[in-house]
């Protein structure tokens, strides 16, 4: 090796560090696809499930395929081992009596970083390089699985986790276990839209980083724990939770004007707009408006007459790049529709994120080559 | 955006994805140094917690500061909040027996996946971008400060962790910890030497991961868990136990040259031998040699006997690319010597590395542009 170094754009911009199967994202056309699918049309037309199965396989399931998974999700939900780590990790004041140590209560989104090493161990689960496919598909089903569960049980603490229920989908127990009710059917199909919807995204850094620890053979908990510490970062974009503190600290339909002139002639930024790849309108924005307005309602109307209101005023104020809502935008409004509560909106972004980690970690582990590159020396030279 | 990509050789090899002053790593010269030093040099004659300083200020510290990081240090490791990650990792037949679960021991690299998490959230630290470099530098040191202490304790699980003496530096209370012993000075020096060799080396996969995942803004403790996540990879090179392994499979002199030709007829690795960047001897192996060589006895002469017959019929058997011993050899060798079980030898690894990580975070927080590949997508066209 002589050392040569090979420069490239500063944070890999447009470098194409892999070759994928799993979805394309073209953001000159404002479009993308899951495999051979639309993934805005598989947002309105199939179940989480049946994408899941199609990012992690390459293929929808039939009807028997897309039961059995269904089972198999349940059953990875219902484990004792989970059972055992949400009980390591939510507060329980008739053991923690006993405690050396008070323990405050852990955030949904750490204790999910916690949670999947802690069942990896628990479960015996093994570096990816010492499995075969089925058996990492395995390990990623039941760690996906997991994640809307720990969720909940962190969201609701110390009380009693709700359960699993056998007749419903990941959606509608998710819901159930996150706000105590069981929701209807518009709101399964909506929360199911967004999450489908939000499921990948090209080489986002949390991807890359499940990627590139994948790389080095580690287990498939290690590259979902990675993925979502770098999902957690600011940049990455995360905070769906922000759009509707702005509707909030707006407040009524007369003040939007004022106060969007406000916040850009202070040059701060107009949250839910923008984004890094597109320069169109996000199709998943695109869809999320409609969902929302399927409910219909004051906040929707809000919402709506804010976006138009932000997109007028942003084009006027840097013509050369007029700014669309992003996802994050009607992502927030369709999670408040669905009756999912400010702190958990993130980690919902989370549950849906999981899905592509895991078709990533499973695509990279069937490379053996280890991501490992290079860098720069611009420090002091060797002192003599 | 054109979504036009650049392409690169697969794993990113020889790619400088960022510019660095922390350390150089020349392969071709087999050298390496930390900011203006030699990093062997370091290793021979300064102690862990000054290499630590000069690693994430960029500069060796006054015996004033090297006397308060010492402190500052070791206060970290009493903190009540880490006390109270500890006390929910490890298992505790008093406070267990009225748990919801039965719950099984968690392996010491596993716990500090789940620790560092918990410990950012008990602490409420931040991300790194909502902080100024004092404070990104007082998280770091806190959670760099915690990684043995955890490890220790999970290693002892149910026992009752053993405590830090102000007495003592942190590579003592390390070995103190882990083994119930007071270590004598020799074996202090010969595992600080150990450490401070290991703390870091060029943007390999861990350390890239944590400069990922620093770059979308997430906590400290996020960059050092998805860090170490890739650390824990087979591929990563993480596994001096092997080396040992090895040594006890042979069992005795006469067996070396038979055995290692047997290896190698049957296409088997010699575990402890090549590496990725150097071609020449690895600085680290050397110096370890050296210091296994100060200990003198049976268990070292056997271990130089291994080495010299491995290279001798490595390059026989590829006389194009002859193979050297690697750190993980005679860092195995010495983590023995200094009374370390097998399993804490990658956890031993990870307690040196975990301190080039938080460097590499610190420079990366820096810089405020996200890491955000691409990838060119080979899979199927959009079905029609």
């Amino acid at each position: 090796m002589d050392d040569k170094l090979i420069d490239v754009p500063r944070g890999l911009s447009g470098v194409a560090v892999a070759e994928t199967a799993i979805s394309d994202v073209r953001g000159a056309e404002g479009y993308y696809q899951y495999g051979p699918y639309s993934a805005v049309e598989l947002a309105r037309t199939a179940s989480f499930e049946e994408v899941w199965h199609l990012l992690i396989t390459g293929r929808l399931p039939s009807a028997d395929e897309g039961a059995a998974f269904r089972a198999r999700v349940r059953e990875a939900q219902q484990s004792a081992e989970l059972r055992g780590v949400i009980a390591s990790l939510v507060r329980d004041a008739g053991r923690d009596a006993g405690a050396r140590a008070p323990r405050p209560p852990v955030a949904p989104l750490a204790g999910l970083k916690a949670a999947w090493p802690l069942l990896s161990a628990a479960c015996g689960m093994r570096p990816v390089f010492d499995l075969d496919e089925a058996d990492r598909r395995a390990d990623a089903i039941a760690l996906a699985a997991a994640a809307p569960v720990v969720l909940a049980a962190l969201h609701r603490d110390s009380a009693e986790p709700l359960p699993v229920h056998d007749d419903r989908g990941l959606v509608a127990n998710y819901l159930y276990q996150v706000t105590g009710e069981v929701p209807d059917a518009a709101r399964e199909r909506a929360l199911s839209a967004y999450l489908v919807a939000a499921m990948d995204h090209g080489f986002n850094a949390s991807t890359f980083t499940a990627r590139v620890v994948a790389s080095t053979g580690a287990d498939v908990a290690s590259c979902l724990a990675a993925a979502l510490g770098a999902l957690s970062g600011p940049l990455h974009g995360g905070a769906p939770a922000r759009a509707l503190d702005s509707l909030d600290q707006v407040g009524s339909p007369e003040r939007i004007e004022p106060w969007l002139r406000e916040q850009l002639a202070s040059g701060r930024r107009i949250m839910g707009f923008g984004h890094a790849v597109y320069r169109t309108v996000d199709p998943r924005s695109a869809l999320l408006r409609e969902v929302a307005q399927g409910f219909g309602g004051a906040r929707v109307e809000f919402a709506l007459q804010f976006e138009a209101a932000a997109e007028r005023l942003l084009a006027e104020h840097k013509p050369a790049r007029p700014l669309h809502a992003n996802v994050e935008f009607y992502a927030a409004v369709v999670m408040e529709l669905c009756g999912l509560p400010r702190e958990m909106l993130t980690p919902t972004f989370a549950v849906a994120r999981t899905i592509g980690w895991t078709a990533h970690v499973l695509e990279q582990a069937r490379d053996p080559k280890i991501i490992r590159p290079s860098a720069r020396y611009v420090g002091p030279a060797l002192a003599s």
